[in-house]
Parts: C-alpha cells; structure tokens; sequence
C-alpha cells in the first residue's frame, strides 16, 4: 500500500463517509420465499459476509413475515469473508441454504446464492480512473476486472472504456470463477489478458493487491466507487514483508503444514508432497486458520497449503512465520529466492 | 477467587515451579499402533488439549518410528478445552483417531480415548487440606471430587479420608460423567452427596468454581497438587460479574441465542423456546463462540445455550452481555433475580 498517496478531493477513505454507499441491497426475497415454499422447508439458514452480518436480523424479520410461522430461521455465526466459507453445518440441518454476497463455490439443489449487487454508479470514478490509463493513442490495450458486487455493471464499464477508444481484454479466468472479469481474493486468472494495464473497478484495495502480486508485471489502477477514490497498486509493502517472512524461515527446523477443512480450499497434494520431502514437517487440519490456534503448537514456521490471503495479509499477526507453499520451497533451499510469487488457487472444491 | 489469599511457603501459583509436575504422560502408544493395525489405517489423527498442543509432534514421531511409512499421521489445530471439542472433520476423515486427555463424550469404533492420567502424588496435598476440612468428630461426611486426569488415584484419596475417620461421600453424577466422583466444567452432579464440605484434588480453579456456583450452599476445599496449594473456592466475584451482567441485559431489546454444534453441546429445545416467546430473539448457529464472532452482529445481548464456561468464564470479553438461558429468564423478568444459579450439562450428545 502507498503510505504517500496524497488524499484528493471527494476522497473518503478514513472519513467514514463511504458509508454513503451503504444502500439498501436486494436480498432477493421472493426466491427465498418461493424455494422455501417450493421444498416445503421447515428450516432456513442465512449466512451473511462479516461486512453484512449486521443486516441478519432485519432479513430474518423480512421472511418471517412472508414465510409460515412453523418456519425456523437461522442465522449463521461462522466467520464468513470469502465464497470458500460455506457453513456446511448449516448447509446440512436446514433444508433451504442461503449464502449472500458471494458467487457459488460449490453447487447444490440446497443452496441458494444471493449475489447482493451494488448499486453505487461506478461512471464517475471510472472517469477519474481514466488519467491513470494510458492515451488510447500510445497504448489501448486495458484489461478490466472487477469484483461480484459489480458484475452487474460489468458490460456497462467495457463499453465505457470502448467509446473512449480502449481495446478491452477480458476473459473468465477459470472454473473457480463464475463471471467473466471477476476476481476472488485467491484467483486473478481473468487478469491473464494481453494488456499492460488492468483497470479494477470495486471497493478496497484486497482484491487489486493481490492482482498485482499475482501479475507483477502490469499496472493495477484501482477504481474505488464505494471510496471514491483512483489509486495504483503499490505491492511494495507486502512484498518486503513477505521476502522478510521467508528470511526469518530459513532458520526454521521444524514445519507445520497446514491443510484447510473448508470447502475449495483443500490441497492435500501440496501437503503430501511436502511432508514427505521433511521429517521435520507435521501435518495439522483447522478451519479457521487464526494465530491463537497455532499459538500451542511449537512450530518453528507454518506453511498455509490454505487460503493465501491468511498467509499474506494477516501473515504478521502469526507468532512465527507463516508461508505460502512457494515460499516455503524458497525457505527450505529448493528454489532461489527470485521465484517468490504470489500463491493462487484454482478449480473449485 | 479469593484475591486476599496469602501464599504459603511451597506454593507454586505464579512461579512457573508447577511446571515440575509437567512430567511424561501416558500416551499409550501400544493401545494406538495396536488399533492401527487391527484396522489397517492409512490415516491416523491425533487431537490434543491446548495445554499439550505442543507435545503433539513428538508423539508423531513415536508413532511414525512404530508405524509404516504410508500411514499419514494429522494433528487436529482445533481449539480443544474439553470433552465436547471432538474435531469430528477429523474423526470422519481418519481410519484412526485418537483423542487424549478427555473422556469420551460420543463412543464410537473409530475413536480411541487415551486419558493421560497425572502422575502427580495427591498424598501430600490432601494432608495439607486436612486442616480446611471439619474436624471428623464435628462432622465426618466429606464429599469427594476429582477430574479426568487424578480418577487413577480416586480409590486412593477415598481410603486415605476413611482412614483419617471421614464418612466419603461419592457418586457417578450422570450419564454425562464417565467416572464415580469426576467432574466436568459443565457438571458437578457428583457433588451432589449428603456432605455440607466437599474436597476436590485436582489442577487448577476451573472446575471447583463451577462446583461452588452449582452447590454455593457447600463448602468446597481445593487440594491442587499440580500448583502446590490448598484453598477455598471463593464465588463471589464470578457472582457479582454475573448479576452485573444480568442487570445490563435487563435493557436489552434484540436477543442473539446461540446454539452451538458442537457435539455434547447441542440444546436446541431451549433455544427454540425462547424463540417462541420472544419475536427479539433470533437464533445464531456456530461452533466456536468467541467475541470475535459475534461482534458484527448488531444485538443487544447473546444466550449460550452452549458451553455454560463460555458465558462465566468468558463473559467479560464479549461486548455484549453474554447470558446463560437461566440468566435470560431473568433478564427479561421471568423470574426473579434471586433464582440466579449456575447453568450445567447433562446426557451427553
């Protein structure tokens, strides 16, 4: 992150006023209703994003009065901040699953997706965004991605940048995505585009931090509608931190390798593969990868076969340090140091 | 607890000289490899209290030396601070799953429960204890409690009361409790005896101050030989912390109540009868209640009709009024503040 970055006018990041944007999502009652009524459910899970778990209980009061009153309503309390967090606990006990705000990571009759579109116009800060990219004249080619909150405007800001003279490169990166042009915080495939440039148009700086450390390469210019502010991917800060991870990983004597329960984020084959390289690594199965976890074991270090951005973003917070498995291959002398990259995933669960 | 305690000579609290008592267990590594290979595992799982997390790789090593080279041996990194957190991902993902230091809260072919009882001698602590205990020709009945870890030694302390001309009271509290005179964080009907003084032997103040909230009409004498110290469990400031709580939760319009799924902890029928009685009441279902996960709720005040430690214990850390669903009743003015009492467990999954 750019600590120098010098706050423009209109910028609201830190002022709490992006709020402004915090309007009334569609939660899509009535397929809700019409599943529940459907399958003749007596029991209905909701699991919100962290972000949204604070709108629960006006939703659940929103299909109580729609539903039966026999209808049991749940709300899920596991952490949920990705498609991968799928409450399989809830999934299984309720008849009608209904996950929000993320696009399907597994497919099932049982649950429905609600993807909660933003309805902030993106226009304005796109046109911003526009000084950042290149002069058609010099170079057109721009890859456009976004987030699934934005899908819905996703033709919209293509054809933008087309009427400003841009060649827009988009694709559907893999089968882990659903839409084409969107990115997870794990998958930026859909960035793999013939373009030096890669305009992200969506909220926060998580998604094009790791766009730019997977696609070192290219220039992430960053369109925050909900912020209201343009920005270039800066991965300077994160990359030190991890070259200064996997430094203090080399001493490390003793490994413990990590394998994630949740759903899509399981590679055991990572894992096999490095324990049975090491006698001195140890196999350890969790959910939720948090440091008070770890804090009982006596590992020198960790390797994190799951989701990346525990390693990367909350890395520091871990009382020892905690790799991806490429860098783990750097740390142990198998690979040289050069070939730190950012750790994606692919497919699906 | 007793702030004003004066500490006598030998006692280890707050010195780190406990640690001396932190000598080898008894994994019972024959019983393990024996199952193993009765059942011709592949895989082999191994869970481990917080406080012995870190012995978990050693015990890998031991059995990797007296296993084959292909079966794949998994340490659990799920929290675990009783017998309910049985990681059962691991327990259906394992041929073999060995859970230690607990007793067995669900009985199943697949699990093997290794006790890890102390090797601590109780002898010299229980002499000192004599002294808080009635003088037996004022009063002989004494009831006797002990945990998981001090029940190969429970025959013992028995005789030793007897032969000092103590009546012992013991009993097998219920189904829930595997021994005669256990107790569990969650339990203490094996307290239950015609005894106005109970002794408990064992570590830590846990488990005697449930036993005291539970029973506060009972005397109850604390014989730790683990930390070398003899006391009285004092509830006082539990108690005050609770009615606190309470009294804050008196104001409270929306209600979060929580239904844990962890196995053993599961009270649904509580949690829907408050639902029924109160359109504010709103069902939350997890694993795992911590602060963490229940901050991005908006509701004024949460009932546990999970772990009732996690409400006492804990309690403080939530920042909401956390309450148990006995403590609700009250709250919402069901019953009167005086019938505040301890919430338990009892059956078992």
């Amino acid at each position: 992150m750019n600590e120098q970055t010098e706050y423009s006018d209109g910028d609201l990041r830190n002022t709490g006023m992006s709020l402004k944007h915090d309007r009334e999502w569609d939660y899509e009652l009535d397929r809700i209703v019409e599943a529940v009524e459907e399958r003749d459910a007596s029991k209905v899970g909701l699991q919100f994003p962290e972000g949204l778990k604070r709108r629960g209980p006006d939703v659940a009061d929103d299909l109580r009065e729609l539903l039966d009153d026999d209808v049991t309503i749940m709300l899920s309390g596991q952490p949920c901040y990705g498609a991968c967090d799928l409450d399989t606990f809830m999934m299984r006990r309720t008849d009608v699953f209904v996950h929000f705000g993320h696009s399907p990571m597994k497919e099932s009759e049982k649950i429905i997706y609600v993807p909660l579109f933003s309805n902030v116009d993106v226009m304005p800060i796109m046109e911003e965004a526009k000084a950042e990219l290149a002069d058609p004249d010099d170079d057109p080619d721009v890859g456009l991605v976004t987030t699934a909150q934005h899908m819905n405007r996703f033709g919209d800001m293509a054809d933008w940048l087309e009427e400003r003279g841009y060649e827009v490169h988009t694709r559907r990166g893999d089968e882990r995505l659903t839409h084409e042009g969107q990115v997870l915080g794990c998958n930026y495939a859909s960035a793999d585009v013939d373009a030096d440039q890669i305009l992200y148009v969506g909220g926060g700086k998580f998604h094009p931090l790791g766009l730019a450390m997977e696609h070192p390469d290219k220039n992430v210019i960053i369109a925050d509608p909900v912020n209201n502010v343009v920005t270039i991917a800066d991965t300077e800060k994160f990359m030190k931190q991890r070259y200064a991870t996997v430094h203090k990983a080399m001493d490390a004597e003793t490994f413990g390798v990590i394998f994630c329960t949740k759903i899509g984020q399981g590679r055991m084959e990572i894992a096999e593969k490095i324990l049975d390289s090491n006698d001195n690594a140890y196999l350890i199965t969790m959910d939720e990868v948090t440091p008070d976890r770890l804090r009982n074991f006596g590992f020198d270090a960790y390797v994190n076969t799951g989701c990346p951005r525990i390693t990367t973003d909350d890395g520091p917070q871990f009382h020892k340090p905690m790799l991806t498995p490429g860098e783990y291959q750097i740390a142990v002398g198998n690979k040289p140091l050069n070939e730190l990259s950012f750790d994606t995933f692919h497919g699906t669960w």
